[in-house]
């Protein structure tokens, strides 16, 4: 032995105790994984906690997770609030078990701060498939996770991926900006409207109908519901990506989704089947999925540089820069200048 | 005539044109400032736009500025939809103008895409003031622009703080995180809540409890007025960081603010006078105007930072390494470290 390992030891405490503990959590971590794909529910829960909650073992988890995903159809569903999201959720798992695939479903609420197994309140019919080995539910909070939705929905979505599921449903809970973020992670969006509720002049507001793969008019027994196919077909009659040569046509799909009833969800899953086709054959899901993969770099990346801002927070260096702003002897522009040279 | 400036010319044509740019825009920029500061609101509009979106005169502008600000208290009003903060605003302003003050007002619509001189539909009894030049009245959007509200409200006090104003108000439209960030942004928070609102309930849930400076239950002719006040009395005597020595406890005050009765509001503005002087008194203020700033700074540093990770995602660097973890051959962390060590 040489003293180098020596002088490295002094360096770093207990070197053997570290090299302990990696070794440790990488056969966990591996075990985990391992357990995942094998259908393993609780090691699945385990794996999305690990990255949700950015612990140590998150880079871990990543690099081991990665090499298997690939194969599932991410499905995001958005709407206004009503227009029976989680009825169609619903409908759409037992519609795919049916298939005998193996479905994932994420419930994201951006605005609630809780967050993990706990299934949300108006979502308890989903333990009709609590018993089902095939089906892995989770509602996530994004609100105060870093960088929201663009953070850890991904690291779920992988989590997922990696487990074998053959579509990963993504629903969102609430409205606003995050119904475009959750369009942004799917490789197939459905847009749910719903007769009389004036969704389709809010979704072509809100940007949503640019976003569209498939529209679904819920509650199409309702009176109104063939004129909102129609107002549906006129606005995309009106151009934009979908008219380009070669494009996805979003087709308009009528479902009535309610406890008891799944009619027209079989059209809407074999739709979804296609549009996973043309992603293939188009090359738009490999467009996607590189988009996907650049976002969530871009966000990591953020995050690390947030961190090292928090450390220089901490110390002095932001306190003098601001106080120099403040005093009227800097501005912000030339301090953000300094700031970044520290970093 | 060395060769030197033959070469740098190469490098960089046209210089004569670029130094005849800076010089017009330099001067132009001089002259707005000081036209803003003798109270036109054409310039104080125009610098406003210029900070707003991010023009290329901004850094000049924020350094023409900075030497000037300091003056203005910026009182936030936040509360939830329908508990009057639009026609507290007003309220104040005729208070204010009573009293010979200048005043800001900043109406930030955190949902809406537009911005600009325009004003709000349900603002328009705010033309009251129209003719009257120490009243600026600005709308503005934060969805859509770098960083949102954090970015954009601070240059737009800037503006109004060294055109004079002694008050700037700023109010949010609309629910939810901006309410807190509004906050953030102020010397003065006033919480609104309006009877059988469940207001008090919904502050605390919010945080916003923790942030007011001065409670207004407006409203208060109507049923449940004196409860909804020994709710909020109740709710802060629980603690928090208005239990500390020294510390400031928000008066909770009582208006009736309506289009043609402001009963109450002198109390308001007398509360929002002692809030100020008690800001300078105990250091507060300070600490609050250099936490700010260090926001700003961290703000500016951030979408620079973004805009470097847009110049590299136009080239192929960032595609490549998407690609990479697409194919499964990377995973998003390590190339999030690519990333950085490529800026």
């Amino acid at each position: 032995m040489s003293e180098a390992p020596e002088a490295t030891a002094v360096q770093t405490p207990a070197p053997a105790a570290v090299a302990g503990r990696r070794g440790r959590r990488a056969a966990d971590v591996g075990t985990l994984v391992q357990r995942a794909r094998e259908g393993d529910a609780r090691s699945v829960a385990r794996l999305i906690s690990l990255v949700e909650d950015a612990s140590p073992a998150l880079r871990e988890v990543a690099a081991a997770l990665t090499p298997h995903t690939g194969h599932a159809q991410v499905v995001g569903l958005t709407g206004s609030p009503g227009v029976g999201k989680s009825t169609t959720t619903t409908a759409l798992v037992r519609g795919l078990r049916a298939e005998g695939k193996r479905v994932g479903v994420l419930a994201v609420d951006p605005s609630s701060p809780f967050s993990g197994g706990a299934l949300l309140g108006d979502r308890v019919r989903m333990q009709d498939h609590a018993g089902d080995s095939g089906v892995y539910i989770r509602s996530m909070a994004s609100r105060g996770h870093l960088g929201g939705l663009a953070w850890a929905t991904p690291q779920a979505l992988r989590v997922l991926d990696a487990a074998g599921c053959d579509v990963v449903l993504v629903e969102t809970v609430g409205v606003g900006q995050s119904e475009l973020e959750i369009a942004s992670l799917a490789d197939t969006t459905l847009v749910l409207v719903a007769p009389g509720m004036g969704d389709g002049i809010q979704a072509a507001k809100a940007g949503i109908l640019e976003v569209a793969d498939v529209f679904v008019v819920n509650k199409a027994d309702r009176d109104g519901a063939d004129q909102t196919v129609r107002d549906l077909r006129y606005m995309l009659s009106l151009g934009g990506r979908h008219s380009e040569a070669g494009a996805w046509r979003p087709p308009i799909c009528k479902t009535v989704a309610a406890r008891d009833t799944d009619n027209g969800i079989d059209e809407v899953l074999a739709t979804i089947g296609k549009h996973r086709s043309w992603l293939e054959s188009s090359g738009e899901g490999q467009r996607r999925r590189t988009e996907r993969a650049a976002r969530e770099i871009e966000a990591i990346a953020l995050a690390a540089i947030r961190g090292r801002m928090g450390d220089v927070h901490g110390s002095a260096a932001l306190g003098a820069l601001a106080e120099a702003v403040v005093a009227g002897v800097s501005d912000p522009f030339r301090a953000a200048d300094e700031l970044l040279a520290q970093l």
